[in-house]
């Protein structure tokens, strides 16, 4: 394994020579990204038919791993995207002259260095060098051992771009894919600003236990929706159906679904036609258990099927009395991601969305929309489900740190 | 000890009915706190005499925790300003529709449950349990036992008032003094949203060490003038001399002045005088000792003396030769706090606020403004001298996190 220590100061200094490239450059050498991506893309999915060749093709994680033409040209459309964004950088925040004559400003500056974990997904490599570029910062990128020569290659296309229009190739660093190389992120608080794990639970888990750089959670969503007895029927389930199938395998899919008693015979009825299309598997709680003993993928829920995140076509159903019991169970469960109501009563919907402390809160809608892209923010580095600095989308706009700057004429205190 | 725990929970549950409680009742809760605390002054006192009696009277740590009826009035002051303050919560911050017809509104929330852990000031006490109930957050108050009795007479003075206006007692907790209450704060991740350490450089890499909790780190300052070669030497003298002498002890005072050597000889000859009034003790560079060799109070700068907060009379002084060298020696020395340059050079100065990283850069005044009452932010949580969430002074507009609201009539993706 090379060693991590140079690669990570190489990166801080590279990062710093940044800031002063020119607006121009910036955009340019990430116009010229996506390009030189699409002319290169068959030594790149050359370089990833190599990682795919070592794995196992029934596992989900070689889809995720899969680079074709088409994957090629969505990455390279989202760089086209990332350059049309403006630098988040350099904005006046607040202004004032204080009483001594001292003027105060608060501007938005780059983070620093900003150092992200993943796993296998190719195009994460490219959606963060491309952000971070945009910001100014530096990145340290650390993906999976899996994708090793797919991430190799990745990189070495960006730098040949950055040093084609006079950008320190430093900024963006792949680091070893070896475990040991994330020890010495966790202790670089001198040069690392923040620390991004993206991906399994155990992963993020992993990182908030070891780092010392300051961490953004990002991931993990156990979503609820909560069929309140005022929903519109068609409606519930058309959003539970689309939060459940339309993509089992990421973070904002609907886990637990809380019916209430009054409407549950009625709601699942209708539900169970269309779970039944795409064979969703049902952990159902005794009460619901009963009005579903004729749905052929039931399961018995055991405790530990509620505050699951399935990420697979599997769904927890559980009914409740009233909306005081499914705000409970969502605040024992949740993991603080996305959360639904479904109801036609407005002042239940507004209830539900004031007190529940999530990053996205929904009324009438799908779990599934929590995404930069749909939230109109662009690409993102993930959906943060901590509270300090970035909750929800964490996407280009909050790359950026604040910084004081204080003009004065020779005043003391 | 009483276990910690059932505390940590009692208050997490508090806090969400804070949410719910009247503006009216929080101010007229804060305002009443203010005229309690003073009525009570003579109770406080006596409590705070009991921890008195255990100190040496000879450590600077005691008169920290000394509480005389002058600054008791100062504390209730204080409380009396956040109470003017304005909820930080339930701020529209953003507000669109999308082309599906979805409503999204950014509003701002309270964090939750606010961890504190500190010192020996006693106000500190009196300023956090303000600033979170006018942010509508719970907080978990650990104190250091060298202020228990104070603490404890504190906090009933507090809780008696919450409970006169309908507030859950609960919303402020004071855990056991003993330091292992709080390795049960640095895993309490589901109930705690932030843990903030306020005191020595010793706590906070503490804490960051340890915590899973998010941590905002505050305090520690390593600041650094710069006085350039075309400083106005009256204004750097007054400057330097301020930020040394007029509050030795605390973060934004200055440990180390960069002198341009071509303007050395001069202002070292006027800086003397005024030292010497204040019997600062100098460590000086070898460039520097030759031209302060006739100072009393001299020492030779060892390498630990740069990078080092010395929180005293105590001041290194290093010669540079120019701008870069001045920012070389902050980029290695720095802790981000607080910097200045002192010049009549505006392009110097602009440069030297673009590219030195630190919460607030100064040009021509004193690092000691560095507050967040000198902001007009009001009273301060901490210094934050991390990038993420809030950085500089740490008041109550940051004592919220965000949350979207997404209002929809059956949309789905």
């Amino acid at each position: 394994m090379k060693p991590v220590q140079p690669l990570i100061l190489k990166t801080y200094k590279a990062a710093i020579s940044l800031r002063r490239a020119t607006e121009r450059s910036i955009k340019a050498a990430l116009t010229d990204l996506a390009r030189s991506l699409e002319a290169n893309s068959a030594a790149l999915i050359r370089a990833n038919r190599k990682d795919l060749a070592r794995q196992d093709p029934n596992n989900p994680r070689t889809d995720r791993l899969l680079l074709n033409e088409d994957r090629v040209r969505q990455i390279a459309n989202s760089i086209r995207t990332i350059a049309r964004l403006s630098d988040p950088g350099g904005r006046l925040l607040e202004e004032k002259e204080l009483k001594n004559g001292l003027l105060l400003q608060k501007v938005t500056v780059p983070l620093g260095v900003v150092g992200v974990i993943y796993e296998s997904r190719p195009n994460v490599t490219f959606d963060i060098a491309a952000l971070c570029l945009r910001s100014r910062n530096g990145c340290l990128l650390k993906g999976s051992s899996e994708a090793e020569h797919t991430n190799k290659a990745a990189v070495a296309i960006i730098k040949k771009v950055l040093k084609a229009h006079g950008i320190d190739p430093d900024c963006v660093t792949l680091l070893p894919s070896e475990r040991e190389a994330v020890q010495e992120l966790f202790t670089a608080t001198k040069y690392v600003d923040v620390l991004i794990p993206r991906g399994s639970d155990a992963l993020i888990r992993f990182v908030r236990k070891n780092s010392q750089v300051p961490v953004i959670e990002t991931g993990a969503g156990v979503c609820h929706i909560y069929v309140e007895s005022a929903a519109a029927i068609h409606k519930a389930v058309n959003i539970v159906v689309n939060a459940k199938v339309s993509r089992p395998s990421v973070c904002n899919a609907v886990d637990t679904v809380l019916v209430d008693a009054k409407i549950a015979g009625k709601f699942l009825n209708r539900l169970q036609p269309r779970f039944l299309e795409h064979k969703v598997e049902i952990f159902a709680d005794p009460h619901a258990h009963k009005l579903l003993k004729a749905y052929p993928y039931l399961q018995k829920a055991t405790p530990a099927d509620f505050g699951r995140e399935f990420l697979s076509l599997k769904c927890a159903v559980k009914l409740v009395s009233d909306l005081d019991k499914a705000l409970d169970h969502i605040r024992e469960y949740s993991t603080k991601h996305s959360e639904a109501i479904v109801s036609e009563n407005q002042k239940k919907c507004q209830r539900f969305l004031e007190e529940v402390d999530a990053a996205a809160v929904y009324a009438n809608a799908s779990t599934r929309f929590t995404d930069g892209e749909e939230f109109g923010l662009g690409a993102e580095i993930g959906i943060s489900t901590q509270k300090l600095h970035a909750r929800g989308p964490f996407a280009l706009e909050k790359l950026v740190t604040e910084k004081w700057l204080v003009k004065g004429s020779g005043q003391v205190r």
